[in-house]
This record gives C-alpha cells, structure tokens and sequence, in this order.
C-alpha cells in the first residue's frame, strides 16, 4: 500500500498498512448526545468522513464503527452530561438521547457523511462494559472501593504513551475534586457507583451504578472491530484522557494493540475563540446549514489539512464558497455541453495526460496523510486546465468530456462529496429551486408577462411554498401553517 | 374525557381515562430491523401516528414509546430474523440492524409520523431482560432447562384474556417443532440458549444465550413507562401470541395491570393478497413514495378505519390522491386570497357557524375511537361548504379566510397530517419544482422564448438537475455521478 498516516501513537507519519490483507476496521468516537451538535462536530466528522472515503475509493473494504454516547459523560461537577440535558429540558434522560441522537445522525446526513455501519450506544452495552470491568479486576488492572471501580495507573507502564504524559506531570495537575477513595488521583473509573438520585443506573457486580466514559469506547470497539484493530480516529482534544485511558483498559484486558494508528482531527475555533456556550459564540450544524450548502461547508473544512486547527469565520466560508464554485464550474460546462448534439471537434487525445496527471497528483496528496488541501489544489490546477480546453475547442469530443466527467465523479465527488449528488441521501433542492422559481418570475413580471408571473405563484401555492411581494422584492414561506399566523 | 376507544382486552368501546391527570403513557410495539419497511408497516404506524396526534392536540401531553427489535425474533425455523439478513446480505448482524434500523427511521419521517420520543432498542436492553426472568423464575412463573427459561403459561390464569384463545384450544395448534424440553407445548421462551453458531450473545445466570421477543416489550415498556399504562397499541396479528405473553409475563412479574387500554390496528393486502416476499407482491414504504406524495398515503391509509383491514392497489391509491387534491384545494384558494390585497366583501359572519359545526363534527367523529375515515368526510362537506362561500363571495373577509385556514391547519394538517408542511422534518418538493420548472420551459419554447427556456436549463444544471430533451418529451436526472455512465 502507498498510503503514509501520522499515527498519534509514535507521533510520524509512517506507511499504513492493514491487518487483514484489503480489510480495515475503523473505530471513531462518536458524540455525547445532549444537544444539537456544533460546527466543531462538523469539522471532526468531515474529516473522518474523507478518511473513509477514501480509503474506500483505494478499494479498501472499510468497516466503520462510531459509538453514541448516551450514558457516563460527565461534566467537570460531577453530573452527567444527559441528566444535564434532562434537567434542562424537564424530561426522562432517554428522551434527550432520542432528540439529540437523531439530530446528530440528520445533520451528518444533511453534511454528505457516509453513515456508519454500526452506531452502538453506550448504555445498550452495560454488560459488555462489566464484563470488562469484572476480568480488569481479576487481572489486577483495577479495584473497586465503595461501589466504584477504578483502574490503576500504576498497573500499566505504558500509560502516557499516546499523549506523551508522564504519570508524575499528571500527579501535580490533577484536579482536586476527584474522589478522596482512589488510591492514586491519577486513577479513572471504570464503574461508578450511582448516588440515590442518579437516574440511569444499572445493576453490577459492585452494586448499582453506571459505566465510567472511557470503558464504553473499550468495550464496543473490542466487541464489533475485535481487541486488535487498524484505526482509531476521534479529535484531538480527545486524546487525554479518553483515548489514553481507552488505551491502557483495552491493551491491559487483552494484552493485545488496542488501534494500530490512531488519527485525530485539529480543532475548530470561531472568529479565532474557541467554541463555548458561555461566550455564546456556539455555531451548531444547522445554523452553518441555514447559510451555506453542504458542499461549501465540506469544501471549508477540507481545504485545511484534517490534522490542523480551522477557524470558521464568515469571511474563511465566503471564500471556501467562491473556491467552490470556481472548482465546479467547469464540470457544470461539461455535462452541457454533453448535452448538446452539435459535432464536435477534432478529437483532443492530448488532454487525456491531463487526465492522467490529475488523478496521479490527487492519489500523490491523499495518499500522503489524506492531505485534501494539496488534493484540492490539484483539482483547481485540472479547473484550469479544462477551462483552457474548452476555450480553444469549444466542443471536444465524447471521450475526453467522459474522462472529465469520471475525474470530477470520482475525486471530487466519490472522495472528497463536494458534488452535489454524491451523498448518501437525497439532496433537498428545495431552496435553489424555488430561488430559480422566483427569479423567473420576476423576468416575467419586468415583461409584462403576467400569466406565466402568475402561473409560477399558483402552482407553488399547490406545493405549499407561498410567495410574497413586498417592499424589496418577493420573499417565500413554506407550509400551510404559517397562514393563520 | 370525551373520547372512547375500543380496548381490544375487554371487546367493546369504552370511555378513555388516563392514569395520571393530563398524562398518557403510550407503548406502540415497533419492526424488527431486517429488511426495509413495507406499505403494511406504513398502514400501523399512520394509524398510531393518527391516534398520538389526536391525543396530543386534545391537550394531553403524550409519552409515546416505539422500541426496536434488534435480536429475538425467529422464523419458524428458529433463525433470528437479523441473523437471516446477515446472511443473506454476508455481514455483521449489528450492520443490518443499523441499515435497516435507519431506513425505517427514513421512512417514518417521510411519511410525516412524529418521532417516537423514546426508540429503545431490544439489544440494549438485555440487563432489564434478564432481571425480569429472575424475577419471573423467583416468583414462580418460569422455570429453567438446559440453560432456556420458559414462562409457565399455566401459573398464569389469565392467559389468553386479550386474544380469547383458550389454553386447551393453544394446545391442539401447538407447532410441532417446539423444543421437547419445555413443560407443555404451550409455555413460551423467555431466554434462549445460545447453540455455538448463535453470534448474538449474552452471559446470563443460565449460561451464554439471547432474549425471547415477547420479554422485550415488557422489560422496556416497563422501564420507561411504568409497571401500569395507558396505551398499548401494535398490529392486529400481534394480538397472538406476542401481546398476550406480554400482558402474562408483565402482569406475573409486576402483579400490576400492564397497559389499560390495548389498540390494534387492522392488516393490510396488496390487490387483495397478503403481502409476502415469496408471492413477490410485497410493496416497501419507499416503493409507494416514488408513486405518490406522502400525504396521498397517509389520506389511503386514514380513510378506513383504523380498526379495519384495507387493501392497497392504485386504483385504491389513485382515488385517495383525487380525494386529497378535492380536500385541501379551498384552502389553496383561501390562501390564495389572503395574499391579494383586493377589498373585501362584507363580513360573512353567518360562516362561522359552519366552522363550529365542522369543530364539532370532526371532534365527535375522533372523539369516537379515532374516526379518522369520518372526520375526513367532516372535512369533505367543510371543503365544499368553503367552495360554496367563495363562489358566492369571491374576496370574504380577512377574519373569515383566517378561520377556514386554521379549521385546515389543526384538523388536516395537526391531527391527520394531511397538509404538506404540517411534517415534523422538512419536506422534500424537489420533484414538484423541478416539474414546475420542466413545464415552464415547455411553454416557453412553444411561445419560441428560447432565452428563458435556456435560462431554466442552464440555472438547473448548476444544481445537479440535468434535463434531456427526447422524443416524448422532457426527462430529467439528478446527480452529477450519472454523467460518466
């Protein structure tokens, strides 16, 4: 295989390579689900999300598991995130996880993100986590006191090992609210005991309680991808302490390699602040949505390499748009002039080194770290290059218009879904069309052309979209509903 | 309360009551995950999906829980239904539930069912399981042998109360193929041994083994709602013996009644034969989306009695979607008018007695166990009674128009999901508008404006819509992908 990856672990990039020869298993950690998920989110799937994909392009059979955090997540009180959620909305911890799980899965869709081919959710798996809790214990990994279990630091020497922390260092900054039982204040739960009023509380060994967060990463990972897998993928600020503890129960319990490589994803900032909803400058998935089509925000987010911090800002989205467009412009050309009959030129067979060129730079990039800023830049070259193309033949031939086609299918769209139909759900075109709708309409009425003016508001009146002309020009609603208003 | 349901348990129609004041606890027993949902699956879920809008819009604040079925359920042959989709599509087990766990959530919101406020899933839940059977086994319901439990149907006198049957008459219609190990043919699985080739898998105090399906409904319903509640509701063939081993197991292990009201909904046929794979009638929910609107089906579906069986061909179909163009086309008109800004007519107070009397008689038809088919003829006279005043009075008042607007958002739109916008995910009108757009261009090259007639190709090409003129018209194609094929 050519493909190198930086793998967190040994921190180089070293060529990849598969445990079971054209078979990957890939396990990233998926959400807390206690809210809409926020830009942020966006960036870190995206980024996963071309990993997979192209992968899969190189002919890899990848499977890929991203668990839901639905349980054991807590806040720096002490709460669980979920319970948090619940409280907040008045309702049973379930039915936040319901609410917030499907948005989650509706945004990532809404992104073009390939869906996973498994999701467990970390409270459907509570046996799954005792068990690895119970053969911990017995192999002196881990010890309970009072009700909790928690894992012992000391009993695994490479703890540290992904985030480069020494267990000293640890000592000196670790918080002060942690619980006085533990033997070391470096130590983490693997189970905790669940006071009277926590709800989401299961039966175990050591009483009732509830999964530490770390251990459901442990325990779904082994059970879908087995002890031993090729990648591990989350973010960067998951790396301590959830993807070095992660490491130590994992290889501890089974005394195997948790993931080969581990990949991580930079982080996002807002208008250079980092995210928060204290600052309230917190921009969820679906209020970038309401700005910009998916394919501008993919667009924004792979333009930086996956391993980089980005900072959104309207300027950086505005111009990944203008890129976006400049970089599809010359496929929309082609599938026109496809359609037109005219003859065409002579045929242009020196294009097709072009062609091959392209694809070789692109698979150069991307194999390279999955380095998509470098991949893209390849593509505006070929932009540019078509353009020159159609501006001396104004109709090439079939073939070399084919060949375009399948180089812009294939690499911007298979790869990287920054064309519009390569999304695993329908595209909804709602808005563009009806953008179109009205423009029409407005060339109609400036003709004086009132049946046609007319005709376009009736029959989107039949769809529910109703127009209105105001002051500045006609603005558009949907829905019955908003007529009684 | 004024409504009256017909409690499948007792026989008859009786007044609804609630258990707390304002508060309905509603179970509805959700598909097993293994194939994409049918048009007979569309026909249950409408009906309940009716019954907790109606509910909803009478005030009560409804807790509607679905679960999914994601292990247990076997064939005849004693395979588990997720296993034979694993089979037949060579995967993970847990990769067929999340494929078609998804599609069915796809396929819900489509069809503009609300979403369940909690899907507990039958895997996640196998802890509740297992401490029901000890339960059942402590109390002396259920035994065990060879490491399965089964329920002791002759601990429980009732058995049978819901479905009639008699225990002598279960005896003699007692498949064969049963397990010889079990007391009397007649007693049911509550946990199964697992044989070695058996992927999913639990430990259990009776060794490595899985649910039965009925244990499921219990230990969820029970979990989320409580020992007692309201509503349970689920399909007529259900009744046997899945409900009714529900209903014993809950019932022996709370001591307490399980649901107070139990509602199924009537089966469905294709063109009078029962749908199955192996006559190859079957229809899936998406199958009947490429033919008609969602709101058409929903309009099929609801103009039969929930209760009754119906049958589905496109003659059945095609008269629900005239129906539905004659419903909701005067409250097109009256939207219509609200937009001019033409003087209106004298008050036409004397309609607002038509619009009580149609309140009235559409509350007093679902106040009557959910008369959905007769609230939609109150509908139809509305419909007509609208048409009538607008022909007599082409601009009536703005306060007029405003209340036929709202009798058609709460009574079509809130409670019957008849109004396009009335969903709770965004419609999709991709295919309408383009339609709108394809006849546009149709007209405009007739009337040789080939500007605009361009214009609308060029501007849906830059969206992924490509059209190609043919002999017999106009066809249109979304998606770049389908350029290189």
């Amino acid at each position: 295989m050519s493909i190198t990856v930086y793998n967190t672990l040994i921190r180089k990039k070293v060529p990849f390579n598969t445990i079971e020869p054209g078979r990957v298993r890939m396990y990233v950690c998926g959400p807390t689900v206690y809210d809409h998920a926020h830009i942020g989110h966006g960036k870190l799937y995206i980024s996963m999300d071309m990993i997979l994909r192209y992968l899969r392009y190189t002919g890899l059979d990848v499977l890929y598991v991203q668990n839901i955090t639905d349980v054991g997540h807590l806040l720096d009180s002490g709460e669980d995130r979920i319970m948090k959620g619940a409280r907040r909305e008045q309702t049973d911890p379930m039915q936040v996880v319901e609410r917030y799980m499907r948005s989650y899965m509706d945004d990532m869709d809404a992104l073009h993100n390939i869906r996973p081919d498994i999701m467990p959710r970390a409270a459907g798996h509570v046996p799954e986590q005792i068990a690895a809790v119970e053969q911990l214990i017995k192999n002196g990994n881990a010890y309970e006191v009072n009700g909790s279990v928690y894992f012992d630091v000391s009993s695994f020497p490479e703890y540290g090992k992904l985030s480069g922390r020494k267990i000293e260092e640890l000592q000196e900054g670790t918080r002060l609210n942690t619980r006085a039982e533990k033997r070391r204040p470096e130590d983490f739960a693997l189970w905790k005991r669940a006071d009277p009023e926590h709800i989401m509380r299961w039966n175990s060994p050591w009483g009732e309680g509830f999964p530490g967060w770390h251990i459901e990463c442990t325990a779904m990972a082994i059970k879908y991808l087995g002890a031993n897998f090729d990648i591990h993928g989350g973010g960067l600020e998951n790396v301590f302490p959830h993807n070095e503890c992660e490491i130590a129960q994992s290889e501890a319990l089974s005394g195997e390699t948790f993931a080969n490589f581990w990949l991580h994803a930079g982080s996002l900032t807002v208008s250079g602040v980092k995210m928060s909803k204290s600052l309230g400058n917190s921009v969820t998935i679906q209020d970038a949505l309401n700005e910009y089509p998916a394919e501008v925000i993919r667009m924004f987010v792979l333009s930086s390499h996956y391993r980089s911090p980005i900072d959104y800002s309207k300027e950086a989205v505005d111009a990944a748009y203008k890129g976006w467009q400049r970089l599809i412009g010359p496929a929309l050309s082609v599938q026109q002039i496809l359609l037109t009959t005219q003859e065409s030129d002579a045929a242009q067979s020196n294009f097709s080194s072009t062609i091959k060129q392209t694809r070789d730079d692109f698979k150069t990039a991307m194999d390279d770290d999955f380095n998509a800023p470098k991949a893209i830049a390849c593509l505006f070259d070929f932009a540019k290059d078509v353009n020159g193309l159609l501006s001396e033949y104004p109709r090439p031939d079939d073939a070399t218009l084919q060949s375009i086609a399948e180089v812009y299918n294939d690499l911007a769209g298979t790869v990287l879904g920054l064309l519009p139909a390569n999304s695993t759900t329908s595209v909804n075109r709602d808005n563009e069309l009806i953008e179109i709708l009205v423009d029409l309409r407005k060339t109609a009425r400036k003709q004086k052309d009132f049946a046609t003016s007319d005709a376009i508001r009736d029959k989107l009146a039949t769809i529910g979209v109703i127009l209105e002309d105001g002051q500045s020009g006609t603005t558009w609603k949907t829905g019955f509903s908003n007529l009684s208003e």
